[in-house]
């Protein structure tokens, strides 16, 4: 049997990724009158006089929704909500494995902003923070920042900030093997959907002072046709010099390339006609922007993807679970950009300097000390 | 430690009655390549090909929502979403030890029944049934209809039926007892919000002729004030012969009295007004309506109550469990009345004949045949 044979018939095994346990037993009246009634009159009554205490009370301390329209799942499209079910089951999986999270599979059957806002407030009582996931962009931005407007809980669009601290923690490393310095590196970001626009935003405020984001098109700028609200907020910030021309164009002389965008549109000649010491983050999955070997036989020295049979895997697993973790432990009402700074540099800081090379920038996803340093730094940035 | 303080310190070390677990497990990188990307693609593409695959490849299959808006939680009324955690924690807990059923608690922060209908049926596509609980009349009955019209899955209020079910088959027995037949008997429902509506609308099913449903201003007839529009329902089908007064008045030479209502407002003088082997449900909780043993006193032959430490004890948890375990398993899209109605009958045939009396009209809780006797009752009546 081959890997999707395989991964198939075990998902008919499991008939469901997660089951919900009791933590407590009910095997006698008394138990039964201690976890049901007439006992749980009391907690009840003492989160009714202070919502609060339902961190102390119910699973909201350690509970986290996992949010999805199926508008964007993995690289397979707008397949909606029940077909989205097994990569928000596997999340919620990642979370209890990783971080001790618990985590719960919310797969909505609306695509409309609005309705998708009011749905995910009208639920939240029950978590402690909401997780958003696989939903396309520009919507996700709207509803991501209406959220965290709404609920007193971390909302965090796993696509968008879990990829971008990966990414940022291994550039770090990547900036160190190849010793340039951020103020004199040209990066290109290829992709402006979720990942893309995040990294960005993560990229300047780590103190990359030249970015140039391209999609399909080519190269973005304010003069681009067809821009939603969020790319023309973006080119405020990016390509300030008003280049044009193509992805090609692009990449003449730059450091720094990430893709989060398709399969081996990245050549041997493009990436020849970088800097000196390139540095490639190729995530389109399963096939890289461009392979791995070809990029480095063409010039590049670090080169990072998003599989795991490549050195430099960049997978958000190192992101996620330890965020929520440390975020619910210290009761963060939310991530701010500081936090997922301080979690980048939490990861980077995990791979040590003499263990530090091209081909080893980013930690092990079952490093197990991972989810520990990353929920310390979200923990040392609550105010 | 009284209950009380027990209770409440076990909610606090429990921190939530329920946990996430995964079925899989991801220790290694082939682990997360079969469980997560990108082995998970696959189930996603046979599921978004036909959604009917949900029911093999996710939790779909057996998990239920307990859905509470925290209007009408226990006796301690509208106490809001936060605070009902620990019931619907509770109720989830019961699933899982007394059906097999996973259920997780959706606690929702609107009370509006607009929006109540329109976010369950957003959060639908991961569950296999919907639970209502603890929402009060009239809006439950809308909600639980407009949601039973929208979904393909099947919704069950609890507080209604589960009770109506439990009561019915406790009456079944108690006739029995009694040696009278339902068609010579007049029944007093004393309680006209959703338990109440419910059990009448049940024990009418059922073939009683003549019940009398009363609320605090006594007996409920066409021309009493203030119905809401599910009372006024009610009023075409009970009380047909007009009867006015006070619950006392309704109590005269009746033979069944059914109390979800209020502690103590039923005298020894009004039981001793009935009709001779008196049936009494008083399920008032935590203090019931009347005494037991001063009910006997005055008259009655059977009496139940809400509670553990009385004997003929109504406990929905021999309903639910049961109840959606078979819904599940058969693939239900809805629990119809005959399955209402069948229930009842598999839960009083759980008490032989030969151990059937005035203190033993209903099977345990306990009793591991109750789940399998309901679930088979369901799956005998899906069509």
């Amino acid at each position: 049997m081959d890997l999707k044979e395989q991964a198939l018939s075990l998902h008919k095994e499991w008939n469901g990724k997660i089951t919900t346990t009791p933590k407590c037993q009910v095997k006698s009246r008394e138990d039964l009158a201690l976890a049901y009634t007439p006992g749980v009159a009391e907690p009840c009554k003492v989160i009714a006089g202070d919502k609060e205490a339902a961190y102390t009370y119910t699973i909201k301390s350690n509970t986290v929704a996992v949010v999805s329209d199926g508008s964007a799942v993995l690289g397979l499209g707008n397949i909606g909500p029940e077909a989205a079910m097994p990569v928000m089951e596997g999340k919620a999986v990642l979370f209890k494995e990783f971080g001790g999270v618990n985590a719960f599979p919310i797969c909505l059957d609306t695509q409309d902003t609005d309705e998708i806002v009011q749905t995910v407030i009208n639920i939240a009582p029950a978590f402690g923070g909401i997780n958003l996931e696989d939903i396309s962009a520009p919507r996700c931005f709207e509803i991501e920042e209406r959220l965290k407007n709404a609920l007193n809980i971390p909302v965090f669009h796993d696509d968008q900030h879990g990829t971008a601290i990966v990414v940022l923690a291994g550039i770090m490393n990547g900036l160190k093997v190849v010793n340039k310095k951020k103020e004199d590196c040209h990066v290109v970001v290829n992709g402006a959907g979720s990942a893309g626009v995040a990294i960005t935003k993560l990229l300047l405020r780590f103190g990359f002072q030249d970015v140039v984001m391209c999609d399909k098109s080519g190269i973005l700028s304010k003069d681009s046709a067809d821009l939603n609200w969020m790319q023309k907020d973006m080119m405020e910030v990016t390509n300030l010099t008003g280049k044009k021309g193509t992805l090609a164009d692009a990449l003449k002389g730059a450091d720094i390339f990430v893709g989060v965008s398709a399969p081996n549109i990245v050549t041997p000649e493009m990436v020849a006609s970088m800097n000196h010491d390139a540095i490639l983050f190729a995530m389109a999955n399963p096939v890289p922007e461009i392979m791995p070997d070809v990029a480095k036989k063409a010039g590049a020295r670090v080169v990072g993807t998003g599989r795991s049979d490549f050195p430099n895997q960049v997978n958000n697993v190192v992101a996620f679970p330890g965020i929520f973790k440390g975020a619910l432990e210290g009761r963060a009402s939310q991530i701010t950009e500081e936090m997922k700074l301080a979690a980048s540099y939490a990861i980077a800081g995990l791979v040590a300097d003499e263990d530090l090379n091209e081909d080893n920038i980013l930690p092990e996803a079952f490093d197990p000390r991972v989810a520990e340093v990353v929920s310390q730094a979200i923990k040392d940035h609550i105010h």
